[in-house]
């Protein structure tokens, strides 16, 4: 039996703690590389940042697993078990540029369904979180549930890159979404992204390409929210490989995936 | 002559307790109408905070005009003397759904000329402040001059509207933009975009449409920086009336002005 409570207190005491350690790399220079392509950046604070998770999660629960962005982890081949999946910095280019609009993200699962989801941002020191069955808090509040909206009310997160040409989508599929909706933003962090959608900041966020680092933590605070949270065709979300991702209150999410997204194929 | 450290007091003072009365509104329902179009709102709070600041200015300096988003100013029809350009809440749209990512804008003019900009972050209370031969501050630290960046290496400010069909460009002109460049964002705050490009956080901002009070005071900050504030043809920006916008480092300016938007007919 797993002692939640616990669980949640420590994850929470690290998080602070790796917060804390990333503020004060502010003033230093960093090693920046680039990974798979080149807005795929990484560096030497992401990678640390993971393996202080790690570390403190091995010496803690050592029969949990754990699935992380730059793979000091265990590079699981099934969601069996408790596994923690963390992304240390998840919007890497802001972290560099910005120094803002960053965040840490850890999902933690029990055989495949999501109980304790954390999105921090680091430099406001926000936090949002939810639990399966207990809600979701944004800095200790409790959060509403999401009510339906249509498009012509709805904020979309969108990058420009998915409504020009791209190898992921054509880019016909979401152009007519830009001119319909209310407006649309990007901000270049998907958690962040998904915790606005949480908060009911934004109403969707559409992406052509994650991993579940990304949004494992996400997908428990808008499920618990009465949100959706699929691929592009309205797939489920795997949490050992990624895909696209559409995120959205109810009622929306059916518009969008019946009017404009059912040319998708993935 | 002008006592502008006496100017700068006040206007802080009052930007500061402008914030302390918008951050009270957010427990109220707001009175949301919209203006010329959907995306064009106003709240009661707009139009109560330009009224706050219109009592304030015209009390303590008869001899100031005022040019505010909401028309409780003067309406001036040239920019002789001090003028006020005040945005009281930019970003209304995010103000509403989000609670956040808006800003008080203020520039302050002298026939013309800008001296004082202040950009005000009034949910995490972070001011963006910028004097003519001073420099730039944010926070009350100094910012460092703009330095040259190349399109490659570039975060660009531009909402997807303007890669999409739209009124007021040919699509096909920026749409290489986002293929090129490092990322793009969209944050639905010219003010907070022009302070985003003036720390550095972005490389330029790019939009078609903006008035006056939504540039004003981050021109002047842009400009004591050494990047450059203009139309997208490269033309001046009037504190009279609006027009396109495009706000980038050097280099990076002419990079853009020459490859790309030489095809733009205002």
């Amino acid at each position: 039996m797993v002692n939640w409570i616990e669980v949640d207190t420590y994850a929470r005491e690290w998080i602070k703690e790796a917060g804390e350690r990333i503020r004060k790399t502010f003033t230093q220079k960093l090693d920046i590389t680039t990974k798979s392509d080149k807005n795929d950046l990484v560096t030497n604070v992401d990678k640390e940042t993971e393996q202080y998770f790690i570390e403190k999660i091995r010496s803690t629960y050592n029969d949990h697993k754990i699935l992380g962005e730059e793979g000091y982890g265990d590079k699981p081949t099934t969601i069996d078990g408790i596994v923690w999946i963390i992304d240390p910095i998840d919007g890497t280019m802001n972290f560099v540029h910005q120094k803002r609009n960053f965040m840490i993200s850890i999902g933690i699962y029990e055989n495949g369904v999501g109980i304790l989801g954390y999105i921090y941002d680091v430099v406001h020191n926000e936090l949002f979180y939810g639990k399966k069955g207990e809600g979701v808090f944004f800095q200790g509040k409790p959060v509403p549930k999401l009510e339906e909206v249509s498009l012509e009310e709805a904020v979309l997160g969108l990058n420009p890159t998915w409504v020009t040409e791209n190898r992921r989508i054509d880019y016909s599929i979401l152009t007519p979404l830009v001119k319909r909706a209310h407006g649309t933003r990007s901000y270049g962090s998907a958690a962040l992204e998904i915790a606005y959608v949480a908060m009911g900041w934004m109403d969707a966020y559409i992406t052509l390409r994650l991993s579940p680092w990304d949004y494992a933590a996400g997908k428990i605070l808008i499920e618990e929210l009465g949100g959706k949270a699929t691929t592009l065709s309205g797939k489920p979300l795997s949490m050992l490989e990624g895909s696209s991702v559409f995120i959205s209150k109810p009622g929306l999410h059916e518009e969008l995936l019946e009017n404009y997204l059912k040319e998708f194929k993935e």
